[in-house]
């Protein structure tokens, strides 16, 4: 069958994200149902029209789909443990950051208890949730994708099905998400220079919002040299990256910026060029990435 | 004086970013002179209608606004060293990735020159030269700013003066770039557990460029903590970053891609947390970068 805007949705975890996924729901009309294991995190959308269920069993048989939002997919079965029989007949639904290998023992879990999985990402903050352009994929059991395509939409327009492999979706996460952390590390460095030489961090948003603009420019360029293994055309080559690291150096003496958390990205770079890449595409530093297998 | 379109410009320096610089310059119809240490990259440019200097102190005495595309500043100093006395009353600009210290020392370089010294940076990439929405900032003397600038603006239509001290535009060169190999490390991480799995790195394009938008988004909310000293608003917080090692971990094991790189980004989110920082907000690893000064 295929559900329409009615379906009721319950949600398991309420931090900023699965509070925001519940908020959706609410307000595009669907009976909503949470729970959290903390329960007065619930509070505010009781006030705005949620089913609060105390016991995750009763959350769990509130709806026939159940969307949970916990850090990962270890606490996400621990969270749903107590509801045991209950999730038979369900569809379950993970959006968190959990990893590909959580995602197939989550499957196998939900599939034991009779319950068919789908494992997604939410592609951005959760002030972005139901926005038409908030990106949202998600992997596994397809007939779940079909039946609760329209409900799922409820919290992000550009809402796609990767395949049916569950792990899929962990995977492009831990894939698209490692520019995260290291990106923001790299801001949260020039903004403590510039602070040290007395210059308010504000004046560089312009700058960086820019910066990242080219650096998106980019990557389908690198994405065909990784893809075709040619990194011959070096618009922005290894050797140009290797002056970085005296750079570093340099603005840790200027502005006591401690930047030794970049000398392994140095040391990739070193590597590629003694590995006779110098004059190839930064993109070739992705080779040197891959690890031998063992045999 | 304020020159007009036809101001005579010389090139130093023709690597891919030089000769884009050469390019855009002849073509909006400036007599455009070029050098290059090693003059075969002068042919194609000539071919334009370029002069090629084969001596630099001619090339400098062609124009009184000399533009320097050199790797870095010491290298810089070292190919204008020829030009010597020629230098005096021209205007000499960089466009590099210099540090502030080595843009402090070819100041002090040109003054004892006679030249005037404007030292900036091009933030984007060769093929984008010349576009409107191209920045490039610079910093120092402002007579050079202001009697170039429409002669500056053929390189993009975002041209910005940060201030008179020579190294500020550096600085920025440098706060600002923090972010370039880190983030495309990450990217390339990802594209190699991507081909682990036999999946296509153009498949997760679309999703990386949705991801580097968020992280745009981001940038706003942190510099504002990050001025204010508040980082108690925290969306996403210091905790919610403390799994990330175990994913990276798990990464390695499924696809055997080299993770290290990131071991010391998850120290410092660690170091936050153990400084009692948990509940803040990421951007206030800001504060656990900035290293005591020496008494």
């Amino acid at each position: 069958m295929i559900w329409d805007s009615r379906t009721p949705v319950t949600v398991i975890g309420l931090g900023a994200m699965g509070t925001a996924l519940a908020r959706a729901f609410i307000e595009a009309g669907h009976p909503t149902t949470v729970w959290n294991r903390t329960p007065d995190k619930a509070a505010p959308l009781v006030a705005e029209g949620a089913a609060h269920a105390p016991a995750v069993a009763d959350a769990v048989a509130a709806s026939p789909l159940v969307v949970a939002c916990l850090t990962a997919f270890e606490d996400t079965r621990q969270a749903l443990a107590p509801a045991g029989s209950t999730l038979a007949g369900r569809a379950l639904v993970t959006l968190n950051s959990g990893t590909p290998s959580g995602a197939r023992e989550t499957a196998a879990w939900a599939a034991a208890h009779g319950a068919r999985f789908l494992a997604g990402a939410v592609k951005n903050v959760p002030s972005a949730v139901g926005a038409r352009d908030t990106l949202l994929y998600y992997s596994g059991d397809a007939s779940v994708f079909d039946e609760h395509r329209a409900t799922l939409e409820v919290l992000g327009g550009d809402t796609v099905l990767l395949g049916e492999e569950a792990d899929l979706a962990a995977l492009y996460e831990s894939a698209v998400g490692a520019t995260l952390l290291p990106a923001l590390v790299g801001f949260f460095q020039g903004a403590a220079a510039l602070q040290a030489r007395g210059l308010p961090v504000s004046s560089m948003v312009g700058f960086s919002e820019a910066w990242l603009d080219m650096i998106k420019s980019l990557l389908p360029v690198y994405a065909r040299e990784i893809d075709s293994g040619d990194y011959s055309d070096a618009a922005s080559s290894v050797n140009l990256f290797l002056t970085a690291r005296a750079h570093d150096e340099d603005l840790t003496r200027e502005t006591n910026v401690d930047t030794t958390w970049a000398l392994p990205l140095h040391d990739l770079v070193r590597r590629a060029a003694d590995a006779g890449r110098g004059d190839q595409s930064i993109a070739a530093l992705t080779e040197v990435l891959k690890r031998p297998r063992a045999a």
